[in-house]
């Protein structure tokens, strides 16, 4: 049976852009538009398709509340690859219309976020409204009788739903990005690249000061450098939370699994969400050698090194 | 053959009392009394004692720094036991002084040290002189023709040399104690008791900014508490600094085991010095129970759930 991925749809969004860059070879007729986040997770978790993309966070607005929310709850998934989308939004509307006859523009609350000021210097007097994703936009505008004059999409959905490109680049930040990955349910790991991702859901012990250093420790001493750290609600009422965790690393290296191991000792629950190649491997953003000390080699010399003076040798 | 230990002499040191507290069952001919702690060193070393016993810190006085010049440099030995003694000090003359006839006092200079207070309200007028041990001290005064009239010393060495005590506990604290430890050869380690110590020298690999705090990060994650922490000049010009490191615990444990490989990892070099039985072990100085988290059944815990974790499970 030939494999099938979800992802946010409708058709067009900027995660389907994202599941063919991380699937380039799937078929058409393979990718599953979902209506939301939630129903993407169903679907992998539920066996109806193989994998399937969703957004994590943005470069402008930060994490997605609704992926981090499934990742941390319900039956665990995996990520098994990451993707950085660069988001570029234009403005599309039917053809034939002018730039002067906008009067109504739908998006997604988040891309609106992002063009509020190409609007204002632009189209100061037309109204905006958001829509559950930037391509549903395009698809409303793209239909008989709209309510719409203009949609901000991406490229991929305005040319899905016929519509032609009035602006393009209204994002106020051109280097705007969206970090996508492909979840997958648990089974064998990919193997270590020398440039990976390792993501995990950490969940403190207890309230005591200094917890977090604690925890953070644990990666400190064994020279495991983290890329992201978000603080997330657990939804076991206010004030109670847990650790969204990037780190730099695979898990089967020893730096990252001791630590991981660390962190399982002093930690109530510590969810592993996978280790994956990193999408930024080849840019200069974050060093990637780990620093003295602590390659697979030189944990593999401090055991031998243990065996022996445990075995009262000299050193 | 019969055992044999050597002690920093002459008879009746305050190190032959802790040789006797630590072998009580060794006759009095095992025991080899030398003339200072290098020559301890060095008789354990070659061969020509089976162990010895060296005086390592003084609770009023600090380190001794003797012996632990030997312990970071030359061939290494490890330290096989511990002993706390009592420091209480007795003024002893030739039997028929009176306090009054008292004008040249003779001991070692830490005793002298920690009996100024005491000699300048009760001997205002008397001289002292430091002799190379307190035993020493209490051999010259009891030969004919000494050159002083009482000496400050153990009781055990006042006895020896025939002295009569003319007034105890003359220590201006009465609470001081040394701290001796028995020294040996390579070889199996005494098993773990669960109140063990752990004795190691640190070269730190380079003199960053927050080159300690890694190290004792290193402890601290782990979840080892250090009971001593004393920074020493290496001998290779000033600057260049170690750290004798005492550690709860015995290398053995999990806990201990991981804190000295990574140690060993960001160190330039690591000097194991042994694991054995805390001399306090019955007192409520420090905590014994290690922090939660931190147990050989947690460290295996962790163990099993990085395994299932790197074959793809969900934890």
């Amino acid at each position: 049976m030939p494999k099938t991925y979800a992802y946010l749809g409708p058709e067009g969004t900027f995660t389907e852009a994202a599941l063919r860059m991380l699937m380039p070879d799937a078929p058409a007729g393979s990718l599953v538009p979902c209506s939301g986040v939630d129903a993407v997770f169903s679907a992998v978790r539920g066996g109806a398709v193989d994998g399937g993309a969703v957004p994590l966070e943005n470069s402008v607005e930060g994490g997605v509340t609704a992926t981090i929310a499934e990742l941390i709850n319900g039956d665990p998934l995996l990520i098994g690859a990451e993707v950085a989308v660069p988001v570029e939004f234009t403005l599309f509307a039917r053809p034939g219309t002018m730039l002067s006859d906008v009067k109504r523009v739908a998006t997604h609350s988040h891309a609106l976020a992002q063009c509020r000021g190409w609007l204002a210097a632009n189209l100061p007097h037309a109204d905006t409204f958001t829509v559950s994703s930037t391509a549903a936009a395009a698809q409303a505008v793209s239909e008989p009788g709209a309510p719409y004059d203009a949609a901000i999409s991406a490229r991929l959905a305005g040319e899905r739903y016929g519509l032609a490109p009035l602006v393009s680049g209204v994002g106020d930040r051109a280097d705007a990005a969206t970090r996508f990955v492909y979840l997958r349910r648990p089974g064998a790991l990919p193997e270590p690249t020398g440039a990976d991702r390792t993501s995990l859901v950490a969940f403190l012990p207890d309230d005591h000061a200094g917890a977090l250093v604690d925890l953070l420790n644990q990666f400190a001493v064994r020279g495991v450098n983290l890329t992201r750290l978000e603080s997330r609600p657990t939804g076991d009422g206010l004030g109670t939370y847990c650790f969204c965790i990037d780190a730099d690393g695979h898990v089967a290296e020893a730096r990252v699994g001791e630590a991981l191991m660390g962190l399982r000792r002093v930690c109530r629950e510590v969810r592993f969400l996978g280790s994956y190649p990193r999408a930024d491997a080849d840019t200069e953003l974050t060093p990637l050698l780990p620093r003295g000390g602590t390659s697979n080699a030189d944990f593999l010399a401090a055991e031998q090194w243990l065996a022996r003076i445990r075995a009262g040798a000299v050193a």
